[in-house]
């Protein structure tokens, strides 16, 4: 016996047939007598009809309102969930945020987990029943008002769950299969990865890729939970997301599920096979960034420290940063930057206002630029991994306008209209075609 | 300064519009400096959605779970109210029923509620912000789970509230302008009633007036809490439900609705004028009831407790109770009863299964009756209200086929296809036709 957790987004649960099958998937896993917890979502457009529904009130509601109102929207698919799986002969429970333990700090509409007392759950179980949890919501610690997470907060309280029951696996159910070496939409011949690094996963959600957000892979690997993306509309067996020494998987994702009335043929996954990693585990692409270059910066101590103060103030989020090489007799520099392209405004306000203190010269934003990520562990022990990259893009003529790396990733600003040319170059380039092409729709769930 | 608790229903908060129009009235009140308690049921249909999308998944929701799954809809309105009421300036802040101290026992789909601990609100309330109740909710004292509290729920949410909280008027909003001397669609000429004692107000609900739930008044006059019924589209004065002693209402149903941005014009209420009570209060009629009458039944000691244990055993309901005189020769006797529609196949099953035992000879059920009852608190002092009443059904060809009698209620039995013209008849007998017509929709809110 396991105690697995389910993640299950709305698309996952968009109406009552999806509601049934999503349930049936649940009692397979409690009929192998494993111990489920299932943290759901608000069913397909429930919250953003709720946001329409609030906009026609008021243009600006109060965070705690729009808390406590979004919340209703779990609160009807936990209870349909519940109602399903009780249908199917098994008890189910359900529990809202605040009910399931999950304390948070008071920042409504992006508040923090800051801890996990799961008493009611662990109750549930030992009572034999399947429990049924509120994605995206808990209760402050210090207002007892209820908050939402935002985004990708109904991974992370399935992750923070899994740490809290000591559970033994947590499954994100999509709408895709799992983690590609690139967006089958652009690379059609993109693999499916088997296994991904949690390092690899941050990388990858940190580079763009949507499919888990950055928070819950990180609270995964903080505390050690294995994570797996699989798709709640299929029996593809999903990636795992693991460290190596803990991907002897407790349950394996083959025996996993036993959709009734036949049990499908599922092809069986040698996880051992890879555990040696690969180069690159995948290419990960980014349209939701801007340039901002700033001109004729005086080459002083401290003046590139306050023009990022200046950035830092109106909350901007600065991803990748270049400085040219100042040339001393200039005594001046260029810096740019990337950001979210939502951002650019406030900053670039920000910038011109601080100009006479910051005694730069001229302000350009350019959001038509695309960023391309190379994430793979094996590029540590490669030093040729650069190289072969920039090759690639040189050899399909297209220009490097900036470079970032860490550890296991490397990425490059590109112009964007030439950003799905140079992921296919690249994709090929480090041998991750498959021999047949994949048409599965590569996105992710909005919370 | 005084605390005024009010209740609005569905039909007060069916759309975005509504929401603003209720959210005015209410801001009127905080503005005149009065603390100010709202109980809100769900949105219009919302109820009857949520009813629709569980049976979508299955027949038989667990009661836990349907609880659930319903309570989502007052967390919908109250915190758009909340909004509607924030974006006029003022502080309101939204609560569950848990969030509000609604404890009651765990009988899911019908609670009843143990206690009320509302320090919540009261902190609220010296905050200095409006306080948002969910109705029709609370949480169970003994599993913490969330229960609904059935029809009528969010009326006794705020008597309860009223109570808890020593508010000096509990305010019930709805879709007519308050209770009738009849039924306005029936009588034309029906007068509304500016004030009525919680006895007749309970008379009245128990005999079929629809405006106030039992459960509500019972709870108001063991609590002594004035009720004053209303309609939310309009500034009528409404009626107001108080003992005589405690008529001298702390605020004037007048003063009490300052509509934005004119104070319309509003006839004055001479509430002393009402105290001295007029004969008759109202007419209520009921067409929910139908009839079953035992014949033959052995004229021997414990047979008729026999009949009624049988029909309770099935939980029928019942109202009137007519055994005709006994003639001691023919050793048997009949006995005739008016029970809801709903329960008469249960109850005519019952009955047979039990035929041999009881020893009667036929059964009938009946359900074209209808049933007329006269209230007023003067009757006490009248004795010659039956026989007035007798005459004017006589004198309209109505035959009686059942009577029964409270101190300040008269009811009869009559054919269902006569009952409207019963009413007409006694109301004008009771001198309680208005001069002027009047064509408001009589009716009640569901829950």
């Amino acid at each position: 016996m396991s105690l697995v957790v389910q993640k299950y987004g709305g698309s996952s649960v968009a109406d009552a047939v999806s509601v049934k099958r999503v349930a049936r998937r649940i009692a397979s896993y409690r009929r192998a007598n494993h111990e489920v917890v299932v943290v759901v979502s608000a069913m397909g457009d429930t919250t953003d009809d709720l946001i329409d529904l609030a906009e026609r009130v008021t243009p600006s509601p109060p965070a705690r309102e729009l808390d406590m109102l979004l919340t209703a929207g779990e609160r009807i698919s936990m209870a349909l969930l519940a109602m399903a799986i009780n249908d199917l002969g098994l008890e189910a429970r359900s529990f809202t945020g605040s009910q399931a333990g999950v304390i948070t700090d008071s920042t409504h509409g992006r508040a923090r987990i800051i801890d996990i007392t799961p008493g009611r759950i662990r109750s549930a179980l030992d009572d034999g029943a399947i429990a049924i949890v509120a994605g995206f919501q808990g209760v402050s610690q210090t207002t007892k008002d209820i908050t939402t997470l935002g985004r990708g907060g109904s991974d992370t309280t399935a992750v923070a769950l899994a740490a809290a029951l000591d559970g033994d696996v947590c499954e994100i159910y999509t709408d895709v299969d799992g983690v590609f070496t690139a967006d089958p939409r652009i690379v059609p011949v993109a693999r499916q990865v088997p296994v991904i690094t949690p390092e690899e996963m941050l990388e990858m959600a940190a580079s763009g890729a949507k499919i888990l957000h950055l928070r819950c892979v990180e609270y995964a690997r903080r505390y050690g939970v294995p994570l797996h993306v699989r798709s709640s509309f299929s029996t593809n067996m999903g990636t795992v997301v693991a460290e190596a020494s803990t991907r002897s998987f407790p349950i394996s994702p083959t025996e996993m599920y036993v959709p009734p009335p036949t049990r499908p043929e599922v092809p069986v996954v040698e996880l051992e096979a890879s555990l040696e990693a690969p180069l690159i585990t995948g290419v990960v692409h980014d349209r939701s960034q801007a340039k901002i270059t700033v001109t004729g910066v005086p080459d002083v101590p401290g003046k590139a420290a306050a023009v990022f103060e200046t950035v830092a103030k109106v909350g901007s989020n600065i991803d990748m940063i270049v400085q040219n090489v100042s040339i001393p007799a200039a005594g001046q520099t260029d810096i740019s930057f990337t950001l979210p392209v939502g951002d650019v405004a406030a900053t670039v306000a920000a910038l011109e206002a601080a100009k006479s203190s910051l005694g730069f010269q001229e302000l350009f934003a350019d959001d038509q630029i695309g960023k391309l990520s190379l994430v793979g562990a094996g590029m540590r022990s490669h030093p040729g991994v650069s190289a072969r990259l920039f090759s690639a893009l040189s050899g399909a003529g297209i220009n490097i306008e900036m470079i970032s790396t860490s550890e296991i990733r490397i990425s490059v600003v590109t112009r964007a209209d030439v950003l799905d040319d140079a992921v296919r170059a690249v994709h090929s380039a480090f041998d991750l075609d498959s021999a047949e092409g994949n048409a599965i729709v590569y996105g992710g769930s909005g919370r």
